[in-house]
C-alpha cells in the first residue's frame, strides 16, 4: 500500500486490489480472442481490447464475486465475456454512428471496414457466449441473455428516439439502460450468482450496477455539452453534431418557449446546424439550469447505488465501490 | 394426404408432416420479435421473417427431435432459436455483401439502413439466445454457442480468403461450415439432444446437418455458374462478380495453365473485370470439367449424410430426410 492510496482514484485502487484476477481475465481474454482460421479476428479485437479501455465492467464482477467470498474460478470467465460483450457492442457502435475515433485511436470501422466490425463483433459475442456456457450456472446464462437483448433493444430505440424531440425522460432511461446500465448490472449480478450470495444481496448488487451505469452514462451526456460549469471534458458538442437528445436537451426542452422550440426542433429534428448554434444550445442550457439539473439528477443515481451496497457485506471491496460511484460524478464539476 | 405425395417435393412434405409443429413455431417467433420499445425491431424482421422463407433450418430441428420420440415442448423454442440466428446472419450478411434484394425483395439495409439491419439483427441474436436459455439445457447451450462461434469465423475467413487465390478446398470448407453447415448441424443436433436421443443418435444427427449443409452450400455456390450444364439456376454471376472463391472456380484454378491463372488473378484478386469476362470464365469451368467434377463433390456430401441416417430409428421423417438430401442436388442437373 502507498501513502498516497487515499488520494489515488477509486478505479485505480479496485484495479491494484483485483490485479491478480485480471491478469488471469487479460490471459482468457487473449487466449479466446484468437481464431486459428482468419487472423483479421485477433488483429481487430486487439486493436480495442489492448488500447488501454478502462476494464470497468470485468472488474466490476471480480469485485461482485470476491465481495460476496467466491473462491472459484468462474469470476474470471464472466469478467471475460463482459468485457467481450462490451467491446462487441463499440465495434457495432462504430459502425452504426459511423465514428472515426475510439479510446483515442483509429475506429477499427476506419482502419479495417464495415464488414470486419460487425462481423468480428458477433464473434466475440458467440465467444462470450461459449464463456458463460462454461460456468455450467443457466442462471447466469438468463442473466446475461436478459442484458444482451436489452443491450440491442436500447440500441436500435436510440436510433428512432435520438433525433424526436418528443423524446422523454422515460424513453432516454431505457436507452441509458441499454447503451451502459444493463451490462453494469449483469456484470455485478452475475459476480454475486456465481458466489451463491443470498437473493437479497444478489438484488443489491444488481441496483447497484444499475444505478451506476445509469449515473455513469448520464455524466457522460453532461460531459458532452462540457459538463455543468464547463471546466473539464471531452470535446464538447459530439452529441449535439449526432442530433442525440440526451438528458441536457431534454431538460432544456421541457422548459423551452416557443422560439427554443423552434431552434431545438431545427438543430435537432432537422438536422439544419449552422455556425453558433452550438454555442446557442450552450446558452439555452444554462439559461434554464439544464445543466445543473441533469448533475442533481445524476447525484440521485449516485445515491441509490451507494445505498444498494449496505445490504452486502462490510469489505474493503465495498468501500471502493462506493468511493467508485462518487467518482462517477466527482469528474464533472 | 393427397395423390401426389409420391412426387411432392420432400421439403414440402416435412413440411406437411410437422405443420403442426411449425404454426407454434411461427406464433413463438411472432411473439418474441416484438419490441414494447422499439418498433423499428418487428418491422424489420418481420419484413424478412415473413417474406416466404422456407424454413428450412427450423423443419430440420423439429424433424430430428420427433424422429427420436419427442413429446415436450421445447423443439419449438429451438426451432425459434435456429431460425433467430438464420435471420440475424442474414441481415449482417447483407449489410457486409452490400446486398440489394434478398428473397426477391429488397434488401432491409436497401429499405431502412445498415444501422438498423446491425442492431435488429443484434437484438435476434439476443432473442434467440434467451429461447435457449428457456430450454434449461445446457448441452443445447454449448452446441448452439460453438455454432455461433463458427459461423463468425466463417464469415471473417471468407472476406480475407474469398479474394486470393491460394484458397484451397479445406479454406472453402471452413467457410462452408460458417455460411451454412454449422446451423444445420446444431439444428439437427439439439433435436436430438432435446429428446434426450443416445449419443449415437445425436451424433448421426450432427453428422447429418452437417453433410447436408455443406452439399446444399456448394450446390448453391454450382447454380450461380449455372448449374452443371447451365439450364437451370438463379441469375448467374453473382459470386463471380463479388470476386468470391468458390468450390467451381477452385477446381478450375487448379487445373489453370499459366495464361488461365494469370485470368483468374485478374479478375479474382485484382477485382479488374471487362466485358465477356463471365463467358471466358464458363467456358474455363467447362473445359476442365470443374462444375461436373463439383456436382459429384456435393453428391458425395449427400451420401454422406444419407448414410448417416441409418443410426436413427426407422420412421417417416427419416425418409423424408433421407429423400431432402437427395432433392439437394437434384435442384441442379
Amino acid at each position: 500500500m502507498s501513502l498516497d492510496e487515499a488520494t489515488q482514484k477509486p478505479h485505480d485502487r479496485l484495479s491494484d486490489h483485483l490485479a491478480g484476477d485480471m491478469e488471469r481475465v487479460n490471459i482468457l481474454i487473449r487466449e479466446r480472442m484468437a481464431s486459428e482460421h482468419a487472423p483479421r479476428i485477433p488483429e481487430v479485437t486487439a486493436h480495442l481490447v489492448e488500447a488501454g479501455g478502462k476494464r470497468l465492467r470485468p472488474m466490476l464482477t471480480l469485485a461482485a464475486a470476491r465481495l460476496c467470498g467466491y473462491g472459484g474460478p468462474f469470476h474470471i470467465h464472466l469478467a471475460a465475456t463482459v468485457e467481450f460483450i462490451h467491446t462487441a457492442t463499440l465495434l457495432h457502435d462504430d459502425v452504426v454512428d459511423e465514428s472515426r475515433q475510439r479510446r483515442g485511436r483509429p475506429t477499427a470501422n476506419l482502419l479495417w471496414d464495415n464488414k470486419s466490425s460487425v462481423l468480428v463483433g458477433d464473434y466475440l459475442f458467440s465467444r462470450s457466449f461459449q464463456l458463460m456456457v462454461e460456468t455450467g450456472s443457466l442462471r447466469v446464462l438468463d442473466i446475461l441473455a436478459n442484458a444482451s437483448a436489452t443491450i440491442a433493444e436500447g440500441e436500435v430505440l436510440q436510433l428512432t428516439a435520438a433525433q424526436d424531440l418528443a423524446t422523454d425522460e422515460a424513453i432516454y432511461l431505457q436507452v441509458v439502460r441499454g447503451k451502459t446500465a444493463a451490462l453494469f448490472s449483469a456484470a455485478t449480478e452475475v459476480g454475486g450468482v456465481i458466489a451463491g450470495a443470498p437473493e437479497d444481496q444478489v438484488r443489491a448488487l444488481h441496483t447497484y450496477g444499475d444505478a451506476l451505469g445509469v449515473a455513469f452514462q448520464i455524466v457522460d451526456d453532461l460531459l458532452d455539452y462540457g459538463g455543468s460549469s464547463a471546466i473539464i471534458g471531452k470535446d464538447v458538442g459530439d452529441d449535439f453534431r449526432e442530433r442525440k437528445l440526451t438528458l441536457p436537451v431534454i431538460r432544456a426542452v421541457a422548459k423551452a418557449d416557443a422560439g427554443e422550440r423552434a431552434f431545438w426542433s431545427r438543430v435537432i429534428e432537422k438536422g439544419d446546424q449552422r455556425e453558433g448554434d452550438l454555442a446557442e444550445a450552450l446558452r439555452l442550457l444554462a439559461r434554464h439550469g439544464a445543466l445543473e439539473e441533469t448533475r442533481a439528477t445524476a447525484l440521485d443515481w449516485v445515491r441509490k447505488a451507494k445505498a444498494a451496497l449496505a445490504a452486502l457485506p462490510a469489505h474493503e471491496l465495498r468501500d471502493m465501490l462506493a468511493d467508485l460511484a462518487d467518482y462517477v460524478v466527482a469528474r464533472v464539476r
